[in-house]
């Protein structure tokens, strides 16, 4: 650590502003685990970082797991007697369901109804459906427009392709001056829904663009994959660089007016999950911490018993928890740019205590050395106190963070303490392992 | 264990009923730590189980203790100068202080009172009082009656006797496929009272009986013995079988109205101790969890430092804490059926998470399996979210308490879950050492 | 131990009272961390205690500091034009900033003004102040007379002498039946004030007077050092002596009448922290209890990671948290005989848990020994809770305080009821270590 440590402070208005443009832009595209949706995707992003983009045949067995054939859709409705769309997929991608087989035939209401699929609680908005590993289709719609249909012939019709081709994602390395590194995840295959999957996808990018631009210690990968199958796709072949991952945290539901909420990683006590609620103590405002539970976005995979990963999530409400999750109202008025942005500093000051959490030992370990002679002390304030705890505890067995913990002083207090006693000599830097 | 597993749930109003009537049964017995009442109670529990029954001869040396002769009782009685019995054994047996020495004398009421004892803040109750280890004699009676003595002479009359004999217990072992075993003990020395005694000795036998109808893993130890020094004497005479008991539980007071009450080993973290505060906090009822005191029944001599074993106690409201405890008012109508049968219940749930009990590991322990090839997995309920809870920890170092102690989900769920996964050959078991 | 145990438990009336008296005389003098007013202070104590009195040359190096030079005082006063002393040391000393140079000049009020302090809030107290390590000088006065102050030309006379001289400390050695000790420090560097400073002294130099005429165990060694400066001093000088400090706590503000509170040492966990804890929980008085933090008194030294010595802090309202600290406030209305009487009280019963605090062994430990026929055991009471909890737990890994504090019994209970069973022979003492 050097006095100005690691920097990755925009403002958190001009960045949240940011991040909701390239929602914007990337809210209309049909995504899905695979298909040109999420390469047109991946594309977009290019414009933010030099994304290396991957793609792994249809058929390549991952773990327990094989690669699926690749999706891709045109067109598809269901047009009524009268030849109205009454269900149009290029007004809202997310009447198809994803996965649908191609489909060209006309049928009864009766015999269309089971591939329906509404919401009778929120009858105006449109779910959201998948069917990626059975044979499948179906359209989604509103409630209202449900209940609009009349009895008669309707044309079904799906132009879609499933077939051999490949799994695509995007990867993105910041070599640190370590090699020990800090793995940010998201998942980016949902079609036109914003809170979960762009919030987190808008948000990953800038993040790798402006640590491109800092000082920083760790290597940083991003990962922005099709949920599930892409983390497992990862994990599948590049096992041999998990145990690089010192810290990582998976990104999605970010732009919500909810308070940010932390869930730890499997072990629960790893240094992100610490660095993560010191953070959210100090930050003053509600959050949440949860523990770790197998149920949830890729932490899964990162979790799974035989990589146990000190990987954990952030978001601001929870998944499943909101009632807009997975329906159309989960659209571009759902997210806000200041939720972006102070989502967006909070993770920073997340990263900025693993950057600069050290171990010191107080060279002048035999009573306190006299600050006032090196100006270090005259009034007790906060900043003389954080002095005080950073000799006191620097023998060696505990690190900056624990000391922040214990102080219950903010991390960059004590971080502050350091530099100022690193200047005088007081501190040595006792390792630089993890 | 197999997807069965351990199953001893016989409908609870129905053992709740048997139980009751076994206690009714028993009642009029009079009982002491030696003697014909307590070989009796035996006679009549060996119609449920095949009881062994030991006798220890008096003066047989116990570690610090010495087997006590032989007390038997044929008639006891008060009369008054008008030859009127005013206490009598025959009406009820706590009327004599257990050990009294025969006597046959005259005596004024001046020089009778310090042998008469009376509850004045229950004048209508009769209390139960010994004298094991100290000879003496005395009667016991309600204030009320107490009061009603007039001055003059009374004759009192014990028949008696206090000879060498032997002391009396009762054990019943079930073998099961391990070695290891699980120690059930109740003490069966007290007269009339049914909740304090009885409860315990009526639960253990129907239990004995059920758990012999069923398939178990562990061997069990049911023990019927005189409270304190039959329990000294087992341990003395079975020094070497300690370390099979890996479980253990002291039975009394489980008839009563209050909320069961679990008190904890000496351990405080035994395996027995987890089971039973997890299949309480499940249960959906009041219930109260105590730490443990060395102050109590039996398991003060099984949890002494020389032995420590793994046992708690299981009660319903804890003794001596409600005033019927120790008196006359400890009556048939104290207990019910329904408060038996809910306790039988609540005891069978705990051994049944001890006999399901294991430890797996997963498989496929990288990333998660694909569960929806397996037909695992649907949408995601209580059921799912065990499924991946079971995967997720069975990483070799979680047994399946651990599981449902660690997702807040109940035993049997986690169980369930785990006879899906070993069906799918998605777990194997670790061992089966303890 | 024997039955008697350690016993410093004078009337808490006489002692405060005592404690009071020495305060009143000693409240006079002009302290300060060198100089005549800390010798003629150690002269007084000598009365009570034979205190080993120490001088330290002027410049001699310990550890990071350097003994400063000696600073006495004579005389020092502002006159105004008139010839009339507006501030004048021989009514208060705390009218001179501490180790103020001499000076004998005439200047205006608003040349003057830098060097007057005041507490505009408090308008009719002192401040305190000091200058220890930075050539200065100054006079402390009511903000009502600096107020008062007229402009025009004043005589500003200090007669103070700041040259080679030394630092004086007293100590008191108590050699007990083993050379593991315990240390009692405390500040005499502050003139006329109380509570902060003087409690500590009086009721140290008290403790110590009582301590030589009872029977102990562990040594004591007694401090009455200034402040800062003279804790690392000793340390300096006594480094090889610290491994047989086993226990200690730093003295202060013992006298007003606030809540005692004890301040852990920086383990948080040693014996003199649980003991403290202890003996206040069973106080049946409201306390407090703050963990460790690197500032305050000299617990700062003693508790430096290169010591790490086990030693609190005992006050009663905490340092800094009372209007009247380190003001002319802090007089002798602000304490009470009382307050000092129950604080004595509270510390040797502190000093009686470490005293007695041994690990016994159980000597019977299968099964309880029959403590009827050893007259141990009658009804149940808190004496008898005492002994079973004592067999229980003395099985070589628990000390008498932990048995303390798991049954929840006052450790004189417990200190009791092993007395009698060491009467009895059902206990033998497992070690004399540390």
């Amino acid at each position: 650590m050097n006095r100005a440590g690691f920097d990755v402070s925009p403002d958190p208005s001009d960045i949240g502003r940011e991040i909701y443009e390239l929602i914007a832009e990337l809210y209309p595209i049909c995504r899905s685990i695979t298909g040109n949706g999420f390469r047109q995707t991946m594309d977009v992003l290019r414009r933010y970082v030099p994304l290396q983009i991957h793609e792994v045949p249809s058929g390549t067995q991952v773990f327990d797991w094989t690669v699926p054939r690749e999706w891709n859709i045109r067109d598809a409705y269901v047009k009524d007697s009268r030849g109205r769309r009454v269900i149009d997929f290029q007004r809202c991608n997310l009447h198809i369901v994803s996965y649908s087989v191609p489909m060209d035939t006309v049928m009864s209401l009766h015999d269309l109804r089971p591939h329906l699929h509404t919401l009778p609680d929120r009858p105006e908005w449109i779910p959201y459906k998948t069917s990626y590993y059975e044979e499948n289709w179906g359209f989604c719609l509103s409630h209202q427009d449900y209940l609009d249909l009349e009895d008669g012939n309707y044309e079904v019709f799906i132009d879609s392709s499933l077939e051999r081709g490949s799994l695509t994602y995007g990867e993105f390395y910041l070599r640190g001056t370590e090699e020990a590194e800090i793995l940010i995840s998201c998942h980016a295959c949902h079609p036109s829904l914003c809170n979960d999957n762009l919030s987190g996808v808008g948000l990953a990018a800038l993040l790798a663009r402006e640590i491109g631009k800092a000082a920083h210690r760790y290597s940083y990968r991003f990962l922005f994959v099709p949920g599930t199958i892409g983390a497992i796709t990862w994990l599948a072949r590049n096992e041999d660089r998990t145990p690089n991952i010192k810290h990582g945290v998976v990104l999605s539901g970010l732009g919500d007016s909810g308070e940010i909420t932390y869930k730890k990683s499997r072990r629960g006590d790893a240094e992100i999950d610490r660095a993560a609620v010191h953070v959210l103590q100090q930050s003053g405002l509600a959050y949440g911490i949860t523990d770790f539970d197998p149920y949830g976005y890729d932490e899964r995979q990162y979790c799974s018993p035989g990589f146990n990963l000190p990987v954990g999530s952030l978001s601001r409400t929870p998944y499943g928890t909101y009632p807009e999750y997975h329906t159309s109202a989960d659209n571009l008025d759902f997210v806000k740019p200041e939720s972006l942005g102070e989502s967006f500093s909070r993770l920073s000051e997340m990263l900025q205590v693993l950057e600069c959490n050290r171990r010191y030992v107080n060279v002048n370990p035999k009573c306190e050395p006299q600050l006032g002679r090196r100006g270090l002390y005259s009034s007790i304030g906060e900043s003389e106190r954080a002095l005080l705890w950073v000799l006191n505890l620097s023998d060696g067995s505990h690190d900056l963070l624990d000391i922040a913990e214990r102080s219950g002083l903010a991390f960059a207090s004590i971080q502050e303490a350091t530099a100022r006693l690193l200047d005088s000599r007081l501190l040595r830097l006792v390792e630089n392992a993890h």
